[in-house]
């Protein structure tokens, strides 16, 4: 379906009930917009919106019911089923929209959109059973790293492969699944550019983010990231490609590798993009003019894109597991802008809330 | 009942539904509080809360009910029955406490309060039926104002008395109930103090602001204003008073004019308190490193006070009514922050909205 014009006193849907659907729920409170949550399981954005649906994702009469309650629907997450996004799709308009998210849920296709665009990646090869694995793993050399096509987060679904690993074994521990298998890149630092595009074609961008993950968690990202202005702007113009290919409307980011070579300087490499609001783009909030929240609910709103101009470096740091024990050494830091997620149990692994540190200039 | 030690993740009740609810809400909720809204009708506030309950504040059932789900109750206004107030006080903690309720819901308490103090007020006089009224007046003079002791705002529950005026038949507008009249004091400006004061006695005033009014509604609120640093001095130290002889924990709102007396300086009187977050604190979400609704949730919850440092010069003004229609336009005004309460019918006289424009230094 078409755009619509979202106007404050409307509904919206939003698919997922973690904390990226709990901000971007605040974020459209503050405008004056309702929001419905759509989960299978309550979550920390249940607490916060105005209407709730706990229901699965192929529940097709709960999904009609939500479809007819919103005005229009966005998602936390990248793992929103096909059939789920093209029902809704049938009915009120998905933003972005669900090629966007076809195309970036799985590796495969998701790096051949970037080669196609000129885009660098990591070399890749399709690996659809063992044998193939052997055979990729003799082309690409060790070590190098074996990823399922779809469902990877936060390291998961992911296998290194080194001298002497048992590929047949490894190719099981990932249940099997269509993969790919990447060569590793020697890169340097991890960085993310966070940016929105609306229905206009109006692309805004923010700092472009360097990232620090402890066991393939997020940790720590600072903004905006040391780099020559060449890099941020060829960053910059990655994104701003990539958005326009996927005729896309929120907020994006796109994960990158930073090569650094004596002889060549910096380049970089695409890693992922994730069609969402992004962990690295958390410091916005309270670093720059317009969170990443208010950004993405501008730009699915149809409304002009707020400025992304920053108030000051940054540092946004994962509150991860037992780390939100600190909340209240925290609440007296001078300068420390705390965001907890409202969940009850302090996990190892489990996001609890983030802290950002903005240093004026 | 004692104060109790609030932490991420437990539930806190708040009584009315309004625009001030749903923002302490919102600061709530970033701090991983859940807010349960009981209210007997709904509002903009039950949109953002984890809860809600919709009953009448004479129900005890229902109150019974919310309490049992909360571990303390504040409120967003200061016309709560006293037998709601009561009531919940037995069950869980009441916060600000149910006498500062009592004070200061009665404009003839709240007066005889502050004077005890030593803190000046407007002349008043009680007025308990029409020969009262002519005596009152034939003391304090005309122009004199007549307002109601209980449940005026915004205007309401007053009336100004000049020469001429039929007095009986001003009694009556006001329903004959009692009253208090009040000389008019030939003040040149309105002031405000919004400030917190925590359970362990901690005090922390935000900048003194200026209100100017149209229609007896607050239309814009600037700050710092432009006085003396004794007026400003003094203007803390009237709200420390008062919020110490309270017992006070929260935010409260001290509204004071200033008198302006080319022989005396500058003079203040306090007009009113209120016993919540306030209009007046609205510029503090964009213009303070702590807002006013995220304030007294840590007061409340027994957390340390935030700093009330500015992050430049403010201006916040109300979008009252038809106001609202300019959501557009102020969306692209740089460094403008607009605020929109979820309310869908923008009749004269609502508040609908605001928006806070912040000068840096």
């Amino acid at each position: 379906m078409a755009g619509v014009t979202i106007e404050p006193g409307d509904t919206i849907g939003i698919l997922g009930s973690g904390q990226l659907g709990r901000m971007l729920a605040m974020a459209a409170a503050r405008l004056g917009i309702r929001c419905h949550i759509f989960c299978p399981d309550s979550g920390p954005a249940f607490d916060v919106a105005a209407g709730q649906t706990r229901a699965a994702y192929d529940d097709d009469e709960a999904l009609a019911a939500f479809a007819a309650r919103v005005k229009l629907v966005t998602y936390e997450f990248e793992n929103v089923p096909s059939h789920t996004a093209e029902f809704l799709a049938q009915r009120v308009p998905v933003l972005p929209n669900p090629r966007a998210l076809a195309i970036t849920q799985d590796r495969l296709t998701e790096k051949r959109f970037l080669n196609d665009l000129g885009i660098p990646t990591a070399p890749f090869l399709d690996v659809v059973d063992a044998a193939g694995l052997a055979r990729a793993v003799a082309q690409l050399g060790r070590p190098s790293i074996l990823k399922t096509r779809r469902f990877g987060y936060d390291g998961k679904g992911q296998a290194m492969i080194r001298e002497g690993s048992d590929l047949a074994a490894i190719f099981q521990s990932l249940g099997g699944s269509p993969s790919i298998l990447e060569g590793v890149v020697p890169f340097s630092r991890e960085l993310s550019v966070v940016a929105a595009r609306g229905p206009d074609g109006a692309f805004e961008a923010y700092a472009l983010s360097e990232n620090q993950h402890e066991h393939h968690i997020l940790s720590v990202t600072t903004a905006p990231a040391e780099v020559t202005s060449a890099t941020a702007e060829a960053a910059r113009s990655m994104t701003a490609k990539i958005a326009e290919a996927l005729d896309y409307v929120g907020v994006l980011a796109v994960e990158m590798f930073l090569v650094e070579d004596a002889g060549k300087g910096e380049t970089l490499i695409v890693n992922e993009i994730a069609p969402r609001v992004h962990n690295s783009g958390h410091w916005t909030t309270d670093g720059a003019v317009t969170s990443q929240f208010e950004q993405h609910i501008r730009a699915i709103c149809g409304w002009p894109l707020g400025s992304t101009a920053m108030h000051g470096s940054v540092e946004m740091r994962n509150l991860i597991g037992p780390d939100v024990h600190a909340w209240r050494e925290l609440l007296v830091e001078p300068g420390a802008c705390l965001h907890l997620y409202g969940k009850h149990d302090a996990r190892a692994g489990r996001k609890m809330g983030h802290v950002t540190r903005v240093r004026k200039p």
